[in-house]
């Protein structure tokens, strides 16, 4: 078969590949990230490229005429006939190491790291041993002379295994048989052994999130955390959410060990970046935890995931099997024990039973709402009698995608719009202080509700006839002007079309949609709900009053409401630290009732009554309904 | 690095290797076994090779002026510096599928395959279940459903693991959700899952000889024995016997590693033949149980065995950690446990303790001695009540290595030798019945034997003048000539010489020191043993009237030898067909005295009274002492 050579500028990267590879897949080859929320099916109109040089085939695809114009293709529907030399323009790039690692000050963080319940008593320990010599005389194995002093000195009964014993007789001896064994508490596994006096143990929590991934590296022996790291998922490359992930690893031979591996390589990386940093060797790192979603969970243990995705929505396992680092292929020692978070159902994974655990839900009197909002709105409403818990196909428009000018909270992103009833200027918040290149979620939300005060949309998000300039008609209906071509950060227009608005809608109305089932299954109204609990990196540029407005979130008074930040990680950082809290993890999986939206017609009756801004029901938002809100005649 | 073409005939197979290399090591990059007692120091003179085309460097070693002459070189002392063509003469190459894999006919088999004190109880069995399909109100994860239904159809505790998962959505789909499950019955572990009415289940036992591996394919739901294979171990590249290995092992950078996969290449090759030949997948060989000494057992796990080697004799273990096929790298189903016979000490291994098992020593009132003579003469005395144990180094001349015609038990091999005591006329019984090769270990033992009748040597093995062409004078002492070259194989003259003879009677007599160091141990007499059972390869070609001849062993009636044959692989074939014989295994092997033969005077007394023949005690051999020995006066 002929090879071609493909170089892809500006970074000057060349990779060799087989004629008949597209752009896209060679990209992936390259490690190149380029932007597909499609998975490669032409479809999302987000991978584009310029052909500088050499043969190539497009087989067409969603590509504007004006991109097309401006002498763009698809790189997932360019296949390579040549060698050629690819342009990536940063604006099909995915973002680096843009990752929120803190919670933004500005936001209340109500809780603590180590929950009041809990007391340090983590996976691992270290036990300092002094062995007898061996001699002729007295010449039982290493391994028995091992175990019999653990169990005199220390009174545990050590469980070895085949990797801790293969270098045991060399590492003895230099230690003069004085030792540090790093053991797990659970169950006695020899984990490492090192000189008496160097033992040290590290825990590695893991926040598997779909987009990104987020490290943290706890000291076992004190509690302390050292550090945490992120960056984007690589599995990013397949497709933005999990549905075209899953897509790719069950649609092609070795999609699924791609989708592992992308994992395991943004894992390791962000990994090493902070063990280097604290001086601390991977064989240290002697038990991790990890919190991801249903799917994610999946991919990154190479677990088939096909048929969460069909109905009647089946995942292989909720609760895992005991894992060990080794056999994940997590970059820290291979004995480690790995606490991987239980899931719920298919589609409410174990973030959302890290999350849970970590706000201690399930401990309280109190009748709490648990959201988390990414692509899929999970939530959770419960107290320590009972849990239940859905999922809402919210769509990904409040990351950014599928929205014309949609991008990720990042540098550049419109975080905040005003927007003058009288004259419809604009004003913007943009994260980094920056030119503008589009609109993040909090952004998107805002400018909802600041058009809907403006009388510039309807209740039903249609655009009302206004005499401005911004507002203007094209082939595919009205859109918005935010900022001017001159103004922004790559010279276009950053605009909301009316089709950007009703997929906002139809995001916001499943998310509340959802609540509402949750509450209905229980025969409870809204004002029953004592807190909510608003989780993920999303709930940090949120502005309450806004999602209230536009109707994503009950309208109920701003004290009931706590962000909680990255409870994933914080849930796996608790593990880490606490046995009682894993065994409360898997407990919490088993306990919540899954509410399985699809079946009946609770969830469609909801969904379409909230299709409006903030609801076909105003009396569920009396503090919104108080607004005068000019009414005119509908475009 | 320059890298050169090495070209191995008359197999005309090429490899790379780069400058510097020895002709050995590029043999075992070819795959070509060229023989090598001391691994490569260049002490043994076996890896004989012609450098036909080349430039090489001979760096010099144990190479006599006649092979000299004759152009040979060591293959372990010729440097490559340039492209070479060797000539690998038969002589220097390890035999090929000489294996014995049954024992010979005319023995006696004194030991059934099961022992009627072991009934069918195998480490696996088959589940078949019936589940129940997912719908959306009752979704449960597919290991769940799996799980709860074997909990209430069969009682049964399940336990999955990583790979068990990875693909169960598929297989329980595809077979409609009627399924047969393996699964280990000691702890629930799931192995394998396949469509209702297509389970079956089988064991692999393996005998993991220092020279020959030999494995045996059982069906596990009817115990029935499907077939043996066996092969020469391809470690032997790296030296012959347990030592030179270790050597091997610990003294370069990836020896160890080396030696792993040498055994598990062996390993792999029979049994891919076997699978083959039958028709059975390797996932449908669940468990697996090896039996080997503790040097082979290191070796095969990758734990490093220094210690074995050096004084005072410290194994990494004698018993190992829970293992599966996968871990060790077994060509079976990865999640199999494979049962790894427990050793006592550093030179009495898991084939002895297997064999301990399967002769019942210790479920019988008489007293037994138990002896597997091979480079190591390894005894077990005992009964029901207690068990000692010892090694003693017998040195590998009964496995014809060290002696100068001497050959292993295989085609063209002498096993039997007959001396006119007054021609000196020489009769030979050739394995194959073609022209003779050289000696084996039996040939050697019947050799020294019909020496000393014909009274060609003393009691001290020096040889006697005699009138006869046979018997002549070298530089190095004197030397028997059993066979001319016109009549050998190979045109050269087979001959016997004073050393080999003094090599013989330090083997005898270590193995016959060690027999008396036990019994005094307990203070008991020779004839207090009721029974001796002979164990291994060896045994199939002995004749017991010789071997108390030459005083190896004990001077006892007949009929209380037994041969047991190779017992090492009938005790792991047992572990397979019965859990408890697994649990005996361990149990024996704790309870196995060691007793270390180089503490205190008392082996070393016993040894040196043993350097004659029969013995410096003529009263421990009264059958023999009754024959008359024409006795004359030392040359």
């Amino acid at each position: 078969m002929n090879q071609y050579t493909v170089t892809f500028m500006p970074d000057n990267i060349a990779v060799q590949v087989d004629k008949g590879t597209n752009v896209l897949e060679a990209a992936q080859k390259a490690g190149i990230p380029i932007k597909s929320t499609c998975g490669g099916a032409g479809t999302c109109g987000r991978c584009l490229i310029k052909v500088k040089e050499g043969q190539i085939h497009f087989k067409g695809g969603h590509l504007s005429a004006e991109a097309r114009e401006e002498g763009y293709f698809l790189a997932c529907q360019t296949i390579i006939e040549g060698d050629v030399i690819v342009e990536v323009p940063p604006i099909s790039l995915l973002g680096k190491h843009q990752v929120l690692l803190q919670d933004k000050g500005r936001l209340q963080d109500g809780l603590a790291d180590l929950p009041a319940s809990y007391s340090l008593d983590p996976h691992c320990e270290i036990a300092t041993l002094h062995l007898k010599e061996p001699t002729l005389e007295e010449n039982n194995s290493d391994l028995n002379r091992l175990l019999m002093t653990l169990r005199k000195e220390k009174g545990v009964e050590g469980r070895a295994s085949l990797k801790f014993l293969q270098d045991l007789p060399e590492i003895l001896r230099q230690a003069g048989w004085h030792v540090d064994v790093t053991l797990a508490r659970a169950d006695g596994r020899l984990l490492k052994v090192s000189p008496a006096g160097t033992g040290r143990c590290f825990g590695l929590a893991v926040d598997l999130g779909t987009t990104t991934i987020v490290v943290s590296l706890l000291d076992l022996l004190n509690g302390r955390r050292i550090g945490r790291n992120g960056n984007y998922n690589r599995q990013a490359i397949y497709g933005d959410d999990v549905i075209s992930r899953v897509i790719h690893a069950t649609g092609q031979p070795g999609g699924l060990e791609e989708l592992r591996q992308a994992a395991l390589t943004t894992i390791s990386e962000i990994t090493s970046s902070l063990l280097n940093k604290y001086g601390i060797a991977p064989a240290e790192v002697t038990v991790a935890a990890v919190a991801g979603n249903t799917i994610m969970s999946h991919l990154l243990l190479g677990v088939n995931p096909k048929y969460i995705r069909l109905q009647p929505y089946i995942p292989a396992a909720n609760e895992w099997p005991d894992l060990t680092a080794g056999e994940i292929g997590l970059p820290i020692n291979p004995l480690a024990p790995v606490y991987v978070f239980p899931s719920v159902a298919s589609y409410v994974g174990g973030d959302i039973v890290a999350g849970v655990l970590f706000t201690r839900l399930a401990m309280e009197e109190n009748l709490t709402l648990f959201i988390d909002i990414g692509t899929n709105g999970e939530m959770v409403l419960g107290n320590k009698d009972w849990l239940i818990s859905c999922a809402c196909s919210a769509g990904p428009a409040f990351e950014g995608s599928g929205i014309t000018c949609g991008m990720r909270a990042m540098e550049g992103a419109i975080e905040g719009v005003n927007i003058d009833p009288q004259t419809f200027e604009v004003e913007l918040d943009i994260i980094g202080g920056c030119r503008p290149a589009g609109l993040c979620g909090s952004g998107l939300i805002d400018c909802l509700a600041k058009l809907r005060r403006a009388g510039l949309i309807d209740r039903t998000g249609n655009f009302q006839e206004a005499v401005t300039p911004r507002l203007r008609s094209t082939d595919e209906g009205y859109e918005f002007v935010l900022a001017w071509g001159a103004e922004s950060s790559h010279g276009k227009d950053i605009v909301i079309t009316s089709a950007d608005i009703k997929n906002l809608i139809r995001s916001k109305g499943a998310v509340f949609a959802g609540i509402q089932s949750l509450l209905k299954t229980v025969s409870l109204e809204l004002d029953a709900i004592d807190k909510i609990i608003i989780a993920g990196g999303f709930g940090n540029y949120l502005s309450i009053p806004n999602a209230v407005e536009i109707g994503l979130l009950p309208d109920l008074p701003a004290e009931k409401y706590v962000f909680a930040g990255n409870t994933s990680l914080k849930g796996a950082e608790l593990v880490l630290l606490s046995r009682q809290a894993w065994l409360d993890a898997l407990e919490l999986a088993r306990k919540m009732t899954y509410i399985e939206l699809s079946v009946g017609n609770l969830f469609m009756e909801e969904f379409v009554s909230a299709l409006f801004l903030p609801h076909t029901q105003l009396e569920l938002f009396p503090s919104v309904t108080e607004q005068t809100i000019p009414e005119r005649g509908e475009l």
